[in-house]
This record gives structure tokens, sequence and C-alpha cells, in this order.
């Protein structure tokens, strides 16, 4: 009677874990300071023209009842996104849906293939690629990242349908450049597969190398679906917006309006103050301050970065993503070196093994710091490597 | 390679044709005022403390960053809805997940089924109970709803896993008396049943004999879900909050802890501030102002019931929900009536044959309208009367 797909979900043990290590710590520690790189949620507060617009459009509500809107989101956002992002790129506000988030779009946009589609996914991945794919009852393959490959996955040797992809990727801090992609494109239109793109971090490649968007590379639109959300470029994550690019020149054409029937039953549309928030965001004051965010967020990882540099440790990203993946030293085991680096310089990480086995030998460190708290953390760093 | 279930779906063509025939009776009438009692949307404005509280939420955030909130929703705001809605049924605040809105955990909550589960649905009924069961694959029974049951839905003879039960009822404004109700709690108890409540419509029940909720009554929390949303009692449709109850006490016990999963894997929380704006309905304050609504929304029901009393019309609905589900004249094709009450009395109406072929032979009137207006279409009916 119930799903026996849940029975594969392996539980999430890591932040019950990392939460009870902290806890201890602060028991026999009440007065020190502890610094979290762990979860990877921005810290700098909301951009106030940002919430003037949610308020407006709160207040609007008041003079004027707004019942539901269409269920992939306003043409005002739709239209700002394709202006601002996309136009260039030939893509139209109607391949554009609003969602409450790209959680939930990486989740439920594979719903559209049937239970016998293959899907790919990187590892170490975000969990929720593979959570979202074991549930659905589809078969997995594996795209195993490798430090001598700079963690760049490259195409399978099998036959899949669906392939997760996630650049600037999170945990590796990695991004994908136009050659990397432009392998995957011919690869993708090779083998009649489609690419999910999970471009949440895109603000933060500030490499020429980098594309803006899987679609300024020629023939994308036949085989990428590309997920963005407003939450890491903008601070939305305790807002939730975000959305999805699906082509309709795709060569499963028929995924842009099957998505649309599958948000017209399962959905009923996105908050509209928060729609209006996301829309404030392209105007050019607005930009302006949120890419303040941005340079902030950029250099905290650099002072991370430099500080690693200094000491002569290995490690991927911190240049074009928000996170650093730092490379154990010794083969040391990922939670050993959580632990180490806890007790030395009371600096909160995520150990790699909790994005799957493959993580194991790194840990992630999270950039989303203001200045002043990543000189804190490069200085217990410093501290740390003076220790051990 | 394509999810197959979508070929099952019929393409709801009911919205487009209506505002079709809206369009084109502007277009030769531009100066003729249209009364729209179709779409089942408030239509008062948004209570100004509830809008406060939405932006003081959303200032907040411009002093200090707020992140991901937890998948189920905040404490608060559970705490708030447990105490003002259910902690004198021994529900607690554990057994309470929010959403963004109804619709959401109407279609998805039943993907905790396998495939092989058996849904049963009442027809006519809200089309997603029938499109989300579909697209999961799932096997359909349906539960005919009939004038000589006065539209009761009564258990299936068969065996089935799973029934969606919606009261007070959309389409047919029908609300489930204590009785009606315990005979399933029994039959559900008896067949291992799960009954899925929809009881968005709550706040439209003023009969002492509808219960406040399925747990008022003796043994609901081993068999029932209830899904509720502040949509129609808050006039949220445009804001998106919902809540479902599953407690911890249901006979297939899993139920709460493998939602909690899939909401953790499938979604990042609600919005911060539209979960502080729910809060606020329960301050005794703003209480007093949601029931004003709902009592204006009553009133207009009234006022409408009336009208059709007055002009002897059989109808069902209308006290204890905000629909009227008026039976139309001398075996009327629903199209049909709906064609004439547009060119007589300029009112839009829902065929009832949107909601099913069962609907056939109704229109569904809905009470979403301020006193004024109400009056209008009482006076808009009054001439339709004189006239055929």
């Amino acid at each position: 009677m119930l799903n026996p797909h849940f029975q594969k979900l392996k539980t999430a043990y890591i932040f019950p874990i990392i939460e009870k290590k902290l806890a201890e710590l602060q028991k026999e520690h009440p007065n020190q300071k502890i610094i979290n790189l762990g979860v990877g949620d921005v810290s700098l507060p909301l951009a106030p023209k940002v919430a003037e617009a949610i308020c407006a459009a709160t207040q609007e509500m008041t003079r004027e009842a707004r019942g539901y809107g269409p269920c992939g989101g306003y043409d005002f956002l739709k239209e700002a996104i394709c202006k601002n992002e996309y136009v260039q790129f030939g893509i139209s506000p109607d391949e554009i849906f609003i969602s409450d988030g790209a959680n939930a779009d990486i989740s439920c946009l594979q719903e559209l293939f049937d239970e016998n589609a293959v899907v790919a996914i990187p590892k170490p991945s975000y969990p929720v690629y593979r959570d979202a794919t074991l549930l659905s009852g589809k078969k997995l393959v594996f795209l195993t990242l490798t430090e001598e490959e700079g963690f760049i996955p490259r195409p399978p040797k099998e036959r899949v349908d669906l392939v997760y992809l996630c650049t600037p990727c999170n945990p590796t801090g990695v991004a994908m450049n136009k050659i990397d992609l432009e392998e995957w494109i011919v690869w993708a239109k090779e083998n009649r597969c489609i690419l999910l793109i999970d471009n949440v971090y895109n603000a933060f490649a500030s490499s020429d190398e980098i594309p803006p968007s899987i679609y300024a590379l020629e023939g994308a639109d036949e085989v990428a679906i590309e997920i963005r959300s407003f939450s890491k470029c903008a601070g939305f994550t305790g807002l939730r917006c975000g959305y999805s690019v699906i082509p309709k020149t795709l060569h499963v054409s028929e995924l842009n309006s099957l998505w649309q029937k599958q948000i017209d039953i399962k959905t009923n549309g996105i908050s509209y103050p928060i729609q209006k928030g996301a829309e404030a965001c392209y105007r050019p004051d607005v930009r302006e301050e949120l890419q303040e965010q941005i340079a902030t967020y950029q250099m905290s990882a650099k002072v991370l970065r430099e500080t690693l540099i200094t000491h002569h440790q290995t490690f991927f990203g911190g240049e074009n993503a928000p996170y650093i993946w730092w490379k154990t030293p010794d083969g040391m085991d990922s939670w050993e070196f959580f632990d180490q680096l806890l007790t030395t310089s009371r600096i909160v990480t995520i150990p790699g093994s909790g994005f799957g086995p493959s993580g194991e030998g790194y840990v992630r460190l999270s950039c989303f710091l203001s200045n002043p708290l990543a000189q804190e953390a490069a200085h217990a760093l410093q501290h740390h490597f003076t220790t051990v």
C-alpha cells in the first residue's frame, strides 16, 4: 500500500550529527564563538528595495483582492527574467516557469519521464538529485567526479535519458566552462538525452570562460532545461522563488506543455508579493545592490582561498562558486577532519561524505559570509595550521 | 521515455471556453456589466493587519538574513494552528505540516501510497482529485453523488485504500454532518482505508451538526488526514499558505514520517513572511475581521439562495459552503443553461459538467461576493426569471 521507494532512501543523518556535536562543544565551552561555514545559506540581509516591493504588493492586496495567479507565474516576472537573462539567447517568456524555489523543480521536473527512464547524477552531488530519483522509482547511474579531472563531470558510456549537472557546482565549487558544456550538448544530441542544468549559483561565475547560461551555447535549446533561483543571487532563501527554462525546441518537444499540465494540477501559483519582489531584483538600482552582495561573498571566498593557498592546501572552487572543496590532509577521513577543525579553530564545515561516499576525503566550506566574518574564519584557520 | 500517465488526462477546456464566450459577449455589448459567479476565488481584500504582519516580517529580513526555514513550516505557525484549531482534539504541532496551499497537499499526499493503491473520489468533484490520481498511475473508483442522497458520498462496495472527501463540498455546496462522517470513520477502520478530508471551506460551516474538524469525532485520528488552507477563510489565494494534519496515530502510522521525508526532498519550506501573515490570522482582533469577511460571503449566499427559493428553483448548498449547486430547469444541459444565464442576465456560472459528466444538469454559483454585488446578482437573476 505504501510507496515502496521510500525504503531506498538513506536517512540523512549528517545535519543532526553536526548539530549534536555543536551543542556538546557549546556546553563545554559556552563563551567560545563558533564560525559556521557549514550550511550553504545566505547571510547578508534582504535588499531593502526588494522588501519595499514585497510590502507594496502586499498592501495593494488590502485595497483590491488578488486571487489565484497563473500556475507558472505572472507574465510581469517571466518577461523581466526573459528580458534580463535570456532574450539574447532566443528564449521567450512562455518557455519560463516560475516556481517556489529550485528545489521543487529539481525534484519534480523528472516526474515528466516514465519510471523506466535512466537518470545520471554526478557523485558527489546535492542529495536531492539522488533522493528524488530514487523516490520516483527510476534507475540511477553515477558520474564519478575525480580530482584528476578537476571534478568536471563527463558523459557516461551507458545509455541514459536524463542527466543532472550542477554548474557552478555544489559541493565542489567547480564551474563547467564552454568547452566542457559543449561536449555535453553534442553528446546529449547524439544520445537523445535531456540535460537538467542546476544553475542556481550562476551569479557567482565571474570567469569569462563560463557561459552566462547554457543557452549561450549552440544547440543547448534542443537538449537542456535550466533551473535557477533568486535564493542565492538575491537572498530569497526564506522567501521562495525560482524558475526553470523549458525550451519548446527541445528534442522532446512535449516537455514544455507537460510541465504546464503538471503544475496546473499540483500548484496554484506562487505568492504574488514574492513574485513582485523577484521582479524588483531586475531594477537597475536593485541589481547594483545585489551585485555588491555577490561581490561581498566573492571577497569572502577570496580571503578563505588565500588562507588555504598560504598554507599549501589542496582545494577546488571558491572562484566561480560560493563553495570551497577542501581536500583533507594526509588522507584523513572527512568526519575526522571536521572534528579536528571544530576543536582547533571552532570552524564548522560539512564533511564531504555527506554528499555521498565519493565526497569522502573532502570538507565543504561555504563562503556566504560577511567580510569581517571571513577574516575571523581566516584567523581561526591560521590558528588551526599552527596547532596541528 | 515520457510519463505515460499524462495521456490519461483530459484537457480542461472549460475555462478557455468560458473566457471565449465572455470575450464575445463583451465585444457585442461593451457597456454591459457582467457578474462573475464562476471562479471560486475570494473577492474581499486582504485584512490590513495580516498585510502588516507580512510587511513586518519582510522588513525584519532586511535587518537580519533569514535563510531556509523548516520544510514543514515554522513552529510558531504550527503552534498557533494547533492551539486555535486542534489542541482540544488531541492533535499536536508535530502532526501539522505547513504547505504553500491545499492544492499541493491534495495532489501530493497520495504519492505516499504505491501505484497499486486504489483511490476513491466523489463525482462530481474538484478536478485535481482525479487528475493527480491519474498522473500518479493509481486506479480510480468513483463515488457517484446523487440528488436522492443529497449529494452526500457513501462508502463504496469495493476495496479501496484512499478516499478523497470534500466537506463542505466544492462544487455541491453540501457539508457532511456528524452522522455522515462517523459512518465513514467506522467504515475506514473496518476496511483499513485512509480518508483524505479536503476541509478548505471549513470556515463556512455554520450549522451545529457539522463538526468543526474531522478530529472532533471519535476514531478519526486513526483513519483521517485533514487538509486546510488560509485561502478561503483569510483571503490567502494570492499569498499561498495551507496545512495538513497527519496524525501519528493513523493505522498507517508511517504516513507522518514519510510525508516529512517527502517534503524534505521536494520543498525548501514556505515563505517566512507569508507564514507570519498566517500566524497573524489567529490574533483576536484579526480573527474578528476575518469572521466579518466570512459573514459577508455568507450573507451574499443567503441573498442568492432566497432569490432561488422565491423562484421555486431546486438547488443545494449555500448554507454551510460558499457554493450553490443549482439544478438546471427542465433537464436543460449545463452548458445550455450557462449560455441562457449569460444572455438573459449577464451572470457567469460554471457548468456542472466541468466537474465531470456527473455534474451535468447543474451549474455552480460562487458566493464569494460583496453584499452589493450579491444584490446586483439577485436582481439580474430576477430579470432572468421574468425573461424565460
